[in-house]
């Protein structure tokens, strides 16, 4: 896969030279080209911005930057790729959404910035507008890391395979919590029964907590989990006992 | 504001040098310390994880290094601070979270990696989990940085108090389409009414348009919307043509 991140802000990608995400890199799993809009400005200050038509704070994003660094990548690569603008006002990111992505043979994320992006590049460039969740932040940039963070380690070669089974989202609970040595640390101690060898009691007991945690932390999950009889009058008694609205 | 980052990659935290952020810190606005585990790993082979106990694939953070790494920094700065952990078992992030972490005086953001953190540190050592979203990242450190960025963006000076008013998930619609120059861009047009300087208008039109992508993109956003009879008119027959369902 390649993967182009347009940017005003093209010194912000470290992360992505980093970690699984280096190593995938390494192995020829994925190629990151990470493009500075302000080459494709089309004027000799450099400026991409200006004043938005119609009033209102701040500055937006000038289509021809965009359309002109897209075009360029194409030359680069005919792989016309999958456009995503990052914007608070796209769809919310999913897990599902980084799987279907992770199909794709190229990605062009255009990061948005100051007030926003001049609306023809969403209109005629771009095939979605994605968003992290309900939270502003200054700029497109972590949101095109996120992305291709949660893109990349789910291209086929780049993790050991068992890694990903037992993870939080599938199955629609959390995970459960881990300990790792010391099994004593400063009188905080590992629970006995991962201690215990006995693994059927284990898992029951890492189930148990799973669907504790998902009830604290989630319980908007709990719905789409499947769930036992007993499962369920076990979270029903834990949300009682914890004043907790839950609805199975 | 203190913001102290905990991770085993400090390399990644470069978008936390750059944009509204940089000039945040330089202004005295925000002080930003990445401190590397590893220093605190308490081993000569600076190894900070180990084996889950009970079994399971990947491998945990221990806790002695969060324990001590913590300790050390509130040597540094008696403020105790508040202490999170990036995790995708956490709470999901939000605007209103963000608002609430910008009135505290100290952050202390723990990244969590590989599959995962000792319990004990969240049990003891941290305040509150908090999740990105419903999207699985190689680290805490993506999560740690757009947290850093959407709480510094908040504190007072940091923004021109008018750069924040009209923004998405202020009054639960998202923000309506934005144009700046040209207004004819190889034949794409800025709509006429951004150009008619009829205030009114323009504000009308705005408003519809904010409805409309909502409905589009984040429906789920609706029901928290104050709207009007005519707009929950409006809005009730786009959906219909669209075969959207929506509860208003």
């Amino acid at each position: 896969m390649r993967i182009d991140i347009l940017t005003i802000f093209p010194d912000m990608f470290a992360p992505l030279q980093d970690s699984i995400v280096k190593r995938a890199a390494e192995a020829g799993h994925v190629k990151i080209v990470i493009t500075d809009l302000r080459d494709f400005a089309g004027n000799k200050h450099k400026s991409v911005d200006d004043y938005p038509y119609g009033g209102g704070p701040g500055m937006i994003l000038q289509p021809e930057p965009f359309f002109n660094a897209v075009e360029h990548l194409r030359e680069e690569d005919p792989e016309p790729g999958h456009v995503i603008l990052l914007s608070p006002g796209g769809k919310i990111f999913s897990q599902k959404k980084a799987e279907q992505l992770a199909q794709k043979k190229r990605l062009i994320l255009l990061c948005g910035h100051y007030e926003g992006v001049d609306e023809r590049v969403s209109e005629v460039l771009v095939d979605e507008e994605l968003s992290m969740g309900d939270y502003i932040l200054t700029g497109g940039e972590i949101p095109a890391m996120a992305v291709a963070d949660a893109v990349i380690r789910l291209l086929p070669g780049v993790l050991a395979p068992e890694s990903r089974s037992e993870e939080s989202f599938s199955g629609n609970l959390l995970e459960y919590p881990q300990y790792t040595r010391p099994a004593d640390f400063r009188g905080l101690k590992v629970p006995e029964v991962l201690l215990s060898g006995n693994h059927g009691k284990i898992k029951e007991w890492r189930r148990r907590k799973s669907l504790l945690r998902t009830l604290l932390n989630r319980p908007d999950m709990l719905k789409k989990a499947r769930l036992t009889a007993e499962e369920k009058k076990y979270l029903l008694e834990e949300a009682r006992s914890r004043k907790i609205d839950i609805l199975l």
